[in-house]
């Protein structure tokens, strides 16, 4: 089992520390700390170990240190700020592992503009020294990007003219749809192997502000106390999160309120959650007082937690199917205290972490199948998990119900700003607007004729009209389902994430299984070797 | 030199026949007249030269026949509405002419929606049968489908169960952004090779009418005719779009606007534009008389064949070089005369092919470099062309300037909607909307500071500038450049033309490289096979 938790006490690539309102995030990569053996992390590179230790700081930060508005993230290095994921490991990586690696990376950058839009926690680049690929990749995630005014800090995305591969970690979407940068000169910037430094840099767009060395760290400094000073307070003192490992089973893995049961040889893996379970926290300092054991809190982290097992420890499951359990109207209440007290900042940052779970769920780029039966709780986030899958097969019982409750009407939105009820219901947006703010209980007829079930299924069909989709699922082309998947799943508008996602990460997988790339003669295959690439010249 | 064009009369795949102002245009694929060896056309399927016959009576009805206000596709063979792309020739093709090949169709059925929204020409869809894959993708890019109700005629997006692909050509995203099918009837949809038929197709949206067999072509008679009665007149005569074949030269093409240079050793090809020269039409009067040899319909159409030509017989070539050459003044007068008289069908018309192909340009999946120099015609339309350039390098020369002209303001869109100069400026979209909206002309280093140049270089430099800028964007990776460049040039909205090219095709891209699909034993190369294909089940 693939352990995803860190703790700032045992960091090997990160050092933070806080100051007030003011957080410092500096990256000091070990590089003799690889992930997996067969690389080294010079010059601050890093790989999925480096990552998970800035997605853990991103989220203590959010969680147990609220009073920090501003995260100040540098280098403890001085040759180097970041020289970006390291080629070597991208070279010897399989083709899922490198996909998944990117993803993971992308879904870390966008927390961080996640905790600046959502939670009041800004970011400031303080970019020391040389900034290539996906370090300046991680500058372009926060919201101001501070260089230092030298011969030798550049910015640069060397992927195309180094590596014949993208900048994929979201580099030239944000380029162009965050920042702006004209196109010309995005293109001519992401061409150029040795990036650019300071005024032109500043000229361009590319960075914020530039500052002589012998000022920089005082600069930066002030910016950042100066940007805190504009922030309002939220709290003083943060919850501890306690880690959520799971525990191996026969045949999966088990979590205090998440299950997963993998099928190996049918390649489905059965995914329970579990409703909460006696008194829940009501209030804001009830949910402090409760920490990171809430079950709104811990049942997605668990989740979340699970999904990453999935995706890098399971590569062979074609499809997820969902089962919830638990009861109801204590689903709904949980959510309906969480969404009351939403201007608390606890109750506010576990609304965030569940719809950061919710989105991970979307962009699982597996089949998903949701599982209406008699025990199901299909009630608020839950119904969100059921509604976000590609299917949702439910039991024509009496016992089934599906309870929208009050987060469904903005407070999970998808990738693309949507809400999955409006995602749903394109046709119609009246009816989707109409079910998020009259939050209906629905019986299962009912939710069917309202356009909330893929099937209806007689008891006396459930199992066998239930093995045999599966059956046919997993049967299919596992490439042509991702494509076909992320094509149906986010319908309507397009925002700079969704284009991440859907178009950067489409165009680099393609490019990532050819040849130009990663064959014998690549460019990635080659790098740092005496021999340059060769390629194919055909244009495509 | 492959040849693009077509004439009704000598169609080997389509009938076309005019009654007043309905047409019908009825597919009826010779098998045995493939565009090349090596499969044979049955059941109505098609391959590029098919799609050259549809294109052409696209464009045939929009400048022939302006009396025309709805067309009825339809099929001549009763077995078969469409088969969709024919699968032995997917299956030989090489994967550059793939991507060109769904490239060229999508355009086309772009065509037809385009005539759809702006010149008064409804289509509607007239499925007498079986209509698979692509067959369906065309009847999504009609206005309405309407479908015999009978127990044969299916329709079906069989590419990812049968094939291991995806339906391409925009059935994908035109199933959930255009005709807005909710996710999961699309995703249940998509995964059944033998597709719906009747009542059910017309409940999930997938086509707007059934009829059955014995009153189907009354209804569907009936219902264009009350369209076409709904829609004003446009005119009662067209010209006649005499072919505008290029020559071949030594080392390119050459047409009577248009030259292209291809240097093979150099992977680069320079296209020439020239402007208008001597007396132009003026009015829309002036324009019927002069017919298609009018300057501006007759430059754009060179040029697109031009551009078609290097897609698919010059795969080689890694930067197109733009030259624009000609009278300023002139070319802005044909500009102001055509944008006057924008509300004569004819002026309309040819805006609109100006239009497509500038779209067509930004879609080449080729570097492109515009060369300003000391005598340029950078103005209007070829403005367009020159922004639309992935760099603009401008000789700091008192010969040069840029003028913009009447169509930069939202008559020639990119495929996102925008214009190109809001694409460019989306920092700051009043500089974009005031050069627009002012038509300045501006010289060389005034149009630099107002961000149209990426290079202003001195006389001195300008050669050798020049070459080796252009040596060192053939040196990269071609497959890195062609996802680098589909990131860059279109940045802000999306719509659901962006969204196949940007999204759809790049995932389609991925999965035509993957073994899954076309390798020995994946499913594309296997299809019809005595054994099934045989899948590497890792999900990416």
């Amino acid at each position: 089992m693939t352990d995803f938790h860190r703790h700032p006490d045992s960091y090997h690539h990160w050092q933070l520390s806080i100051e007030g309102d003011v957080a410092h995030l500096r990256m000091n990569v070990d590089p003799e700390y690889a992930f997996q053996p067969g690389y080294e992390l010079k010059l601050n590179s890093y790989d999925l170990g480096v990552d998970m230790e800035l997605a853990d700081a991103i989220q203590r930060l959010r969680f147990e240190h609220p009073a920090v508005k501003v995260v100040v993230v540098g280098s403890a290095q001085e040759r180097a700020f970041c020289a970006g994921a390291n080629i070597w490991m991208l070279a010897e990586s399989t083709h899922p592992f490198k996909v998944n690696f990117c993803k993971y990376t992308n879904e870390t950058r966008l927390s961080l503009e996640d905790a600046s839009q959502h939670s009041g926690l800004k970011s400031i680049c303080a970019i020391n020294a040389a900034c290539a690929g996906g370090g300046y990749e991680l500058a372009l995630a926060c919201d101001e990007i501070h260089l230092v005014n030298d011969n030798n800090s550049a910015v640069s995305l060397p992927e195309v003219p180094l590596l014949g591969v993208l900048p994929g970690t979201g580099g030239l979407t944000r380029l162009v749809d965050k920042r702006k940068v004209r196109r010309d000169r995005a293109d001519v910037f992401c061409t150029m192997a040795e990036g650019l430094r300071g005024k032109r840099a500043l000229a361009w767009g590319l960075v914020d502000a530039i500052w002589p060395k012998s000022q920089f760290t005082d600069k930066v400094q002030a910016r950042a106390k100066e940007l805190a000073a504009s922030l309002p307070e939220k709290a003083k003192r943060g919850i501890t999160l306690e880690p959520v490992h799971g525990e191996r089973t026969d045949t999966g893995y088990r979590y205090q309120h998440v299950q997963v049961e993998i099928d190996a040889a049918g390649r489905t893996a059965t995914i329970t959650v579990h409703g909460p379970k006696g008194a829940q926290p009501k209030t804001g300092a009830d949910y402090e007082r409760a920490g990171s054991s809430a079950w709104a809190l811990r049942c997605f982290r668990e989740l979340d937690d699970a999904l990453l097992q999935l995706r890098f420890d399971h590569e062979q499951v074609g499809l997820l199917v969902l089962k919830t359990r638990g009861d109801r109207a204590a689903l709904l209440q949980v959510e309906q205290d969480l969404f009351a007290n939403r201007s608390h900042w606890l109750c506010n940052e576990i609304l965030l972490q569940m719809a950061r779970t919710l989105r991970r769920w979307d962009l699982m780029s597996r089949s998903m199948y949701a599982l209406v039966d008699a025990e199901a709780c299909c009630a608020g986030a839950f119904f969100e998990l059921t509604i976000g899958c590609d299917r949702v097969y439910a039991l024509d019982d009496d016992r089934v119900q599906f309870a929208i409750g009050p987060l469904s009407n903005g407070a999970l939105p998808m990738s693309h700003g949507l809400t999955r009820l409006h995602n749903r219901f394109l046709a119609d947006p009246g009816h989707g607007q109409k079910l998020a703010a009259e939050q209906p209980t629905l019986a299962a007829a009912e939710a069917d004729e309202q356009g909330l079930c893929t099937y209806l299924l007689d008891p006396v069909d459930w199992e066998d009209d239930v093995r045999i989709a599966l059956e046919e699922r997993v049967s299919l082309s596992p490439d042509a389902l991702t494509g076909m998947e992320a094509s149906l799943r986010f319908g309507g508008a397009e925002n700079c994430d969704s284009k991440i996602f859907g178009r950067l990460s489409a165009w680099q997988n393609w490019i990532f299984t050819r040849p130009n790339a990663t064959g014998d003669e690549g460019a990635l295959t080659r790098y740092g070797a005496p021999e340059s690439a060769k390629f194919d010249w055909r244009r495509t």
